[in-house]
């Protein structure tokens, strides 16, 4: 427990040094980055060689390629560093800024969250996406990733600290907890004094345990069981192609479609068609009882499927009354994440968009645009299916909190 | 527990109705809940009674005042519900709006948190104000009240069901958890499928249980430990104003000063006509050695005096340095709510408002202005010392949450 506060202290105390570097401070400490990983190549692959060594017999093939850095994969690395350098820099930007009656100047500024802790278990590459993210917004940062890569984990790390250090910066601003037990993570949960937000990125099973015991607010997604909703005055064809893009595009991802909700109206003129081609690019379908009678070799479905995300070939499909039905449902089911409607009819779009409790809705667009990117924010730490703080993709500007810059004159309260 | 889901997802289904509601008719249920108000005078007066002849003997005077229902104070409470009536909607509203190369729309739009629960132990207008604040922002609400002021909490929540149902709305957008126990907080808190926020007003006490207990996220504030610093370079007339102002103007709230700062180049000068003044106004002082020496009867300081919020007649004083000590101090030992810096040193002041960790930093004005009002936002409903969210007073805006609207034509992921 001490060296747990030891470690967290000691990037407490740097942030608030990062908090007074300018954007080209931060910039030149990020470009350093990249370089000093350029140059790492090799070592980087030596270490990287023992943890895929650990990982023989024990990870599928998939996960083992996963943890594997190779020499483009480096070279993509730091250049996801070099493209945070030129993101907008978005700590001190004034939101909005005022004048009371008092004679108070107020200012609502963008400030920085302070000290974020991101528990982590996917591939090495996080450790240096993340890094990057919380430098540039103004935030230290502790990094806690998982076992298997905790070999690449540890060299990245200490090249970024090496890099900050040779420029003659504080090189605490990113910290690093060197323990891949449950416990750690434990500890780095209580940890409320010198971190303030946690970001969980990985399985569920981690994001439930970080939910649970964690002392800190934390920003977190609950995944995505994404609705496709057609409405009945579609244009079908469109509805298929999003539909098929939706779900099929990339199967793996929390943005997909795992739902398909189609008005009755249209039911018999939309579905076996649409059903036919899923079956034909390779999807399961699961359905209610009128798709199973609509279509072929459809499952059908049990009460479970429409609350189940399954990040494969898989798609569960009702059909419903309107569009009132088609919001509650989602709101029922749904997980905050992205829905669609596709849909030419200006009220029913309006009430979908407004009652549909998610961060991100969509008309006549696939949900497959949920992404930092295709926002045109750059890279992102993950996506909130939160209600507070941020929703949807966070990029530079979610990780950044606001603050109040009062200027008076001398003024009292009457 | 299956009482308490029942009341809270009946709310839950009123507030998918509600978020459709426009600003008019949100207006038309706060003004009729005002009159509703108003006409029932007598009965609320009748049931406040009851409360107050059961305190009788157990609460003080000060508490059984707080819990006193008059003619005026029910008069005000209607003008309250008409004031927010009369303060801008914030849901619907674009923040932001912009078209990406895919060809998307995107508007992030204000959208209501969803259900609010409130918990509170303080005067029974929190019941009418709170319920007023969440229904112009679009939220459900589930009140929960102290015991003390059980009958008239109950009556309130009546009263505005009433008005909400006369009109021909949902009168579920508001709910009441009619048992004053802990068990049923801790059971309301529970209730993440119904509840989306927890906002909980009262002691240190009702917040820490809160805070340990809940499944929800959590809106509170942690109090304030504020700091007026007097800088080297401050005019020391004005900085003895805003001192006084800040220490004494009302000293049982959250944004009153606990802790004075001055540099020592300037302590000589400033401490003992300061000191005096405050001790004449009935102040007592506790410092430093520095201070000790320098003034007459200061109460030689302990390490926790410097953390300690007292919400009384007490401040604390301490030399220090220089602005990088003064801010070291308040990172260290404030509370995040508003921090004073005093000065004329431009450099100094931004250093202290960019590295100073608080929802509000003032410049050259007293702390006591962290108010909704003041801040020009109308009522609030508590005044934030997190992070995440929103910080600082929590006007109507800040109960709002934000969500991706995207306008396709049809567009897929590539």
């Amino acid at each position: 427990m001490e060296d747990m506060q030891q470690a967290c202290g000691k990037v407490r105390n740097a942030t608030y040094k990062l908090s007074l570097y300018d954007t080209k401070t931060k910039n030149d400490i990020l470009l350093a980055i990249a370089d000093k990983i350029l140059a790492s190549k090799k070592e980087i692959k030596a270490v990287n060689a023992i943890d895929i060594q650990n990982a023989r017999g024990k990870l599928s093939e998939a996960m083992i390629d996963r943890l594997t850095l190779t020499d483009a994969r480096i070279e993509l690395m730091a250049e996801g560093v070099r493209q945070v350098a030129e993101l907008d820099d978005p700590v001190g930007k004034v939101v909005r800024q005022w004048t009371v009656e008092s004679g108070l100047e107020i200012k609502k500024v963008r400030a920085p969250l302070g000290v974020i802790g991101v528990i982590y278990e996917s591939r090495p590459n996080v450790t240096v996406d993340v890094a990057s993210l919380c430098i540039k917004s103004g935030n230290g940062v502790i990094l806690k990733g998982g076992k298997e890569a905790i070999n690449s984990n540890r060299a990245l790390f200490e090249i970024i600290q090496k890099a900050i250090e040779e420029l003659g910066y504080d090189k605490d601003i990113v910290g690093f907890v060197d323990n891949v037990e449950r416990s750690a993570t434990y500890e780095m949960l209580q940890q409320a004094k010198y971190i303030d937000v946690i970001i969980p990125r990985g399985s569920d099973n981690l994001k439930k345990f970080v939910l649970t015991n964690s002392q800190i607010p934390v920003i977190a997604s609950s995944g995505g069981n994404c609705h496709v909703y057609v409405e009945k005055t579609a244009d079908l064809a469109m509805a298929k192609d999003i539909v098929y893009n939706a779900k099929m595009q990339r199967v793996s991802v929390c943005n997909a479609a795992e739902q398909l909700l189609v008005d009755r109206d249209i039911a018999e003129k939309f579905l076996p068609d649409m059903i036919d081609t899923l079956q034909k690019g390779g999807c399961k379908v699961i359905g209610d009882e009128t798709v199973c009678k609509l279509c072929k070799d459809v499952i059908p479905a049990k009460e479970e499927d429409y609350k189940t995300e399954r990040e494969d070939y898989i798609l569960t499909v009702k059909v419903v009354k309107d569009y009132k039905e088609a919001i509650d449902r989602i709101n029922a089911n749904g997980t905050k994440h992205s829905e669609a409607i596709i849909s030419k009819d200006a009220e029913a779009m309006r009430v979908f968009t407004t009652a549909v409790d998610a961060g991100c809705v969509y008309t006549n667009a696939s949900t497959r645009f949920t992404d930092g990117f295709e926002f045109g924010f750059g890279a992102e730490i993950g996506i909130s299916t939160q209600k507070l703080h941020a929703r949807g993709p966070l990029g530079l500007e979610q990780l950044t909190s606001e603050k109040y810059v009062v200027t008076g004159h001398g003024e009292v309260r009457k």
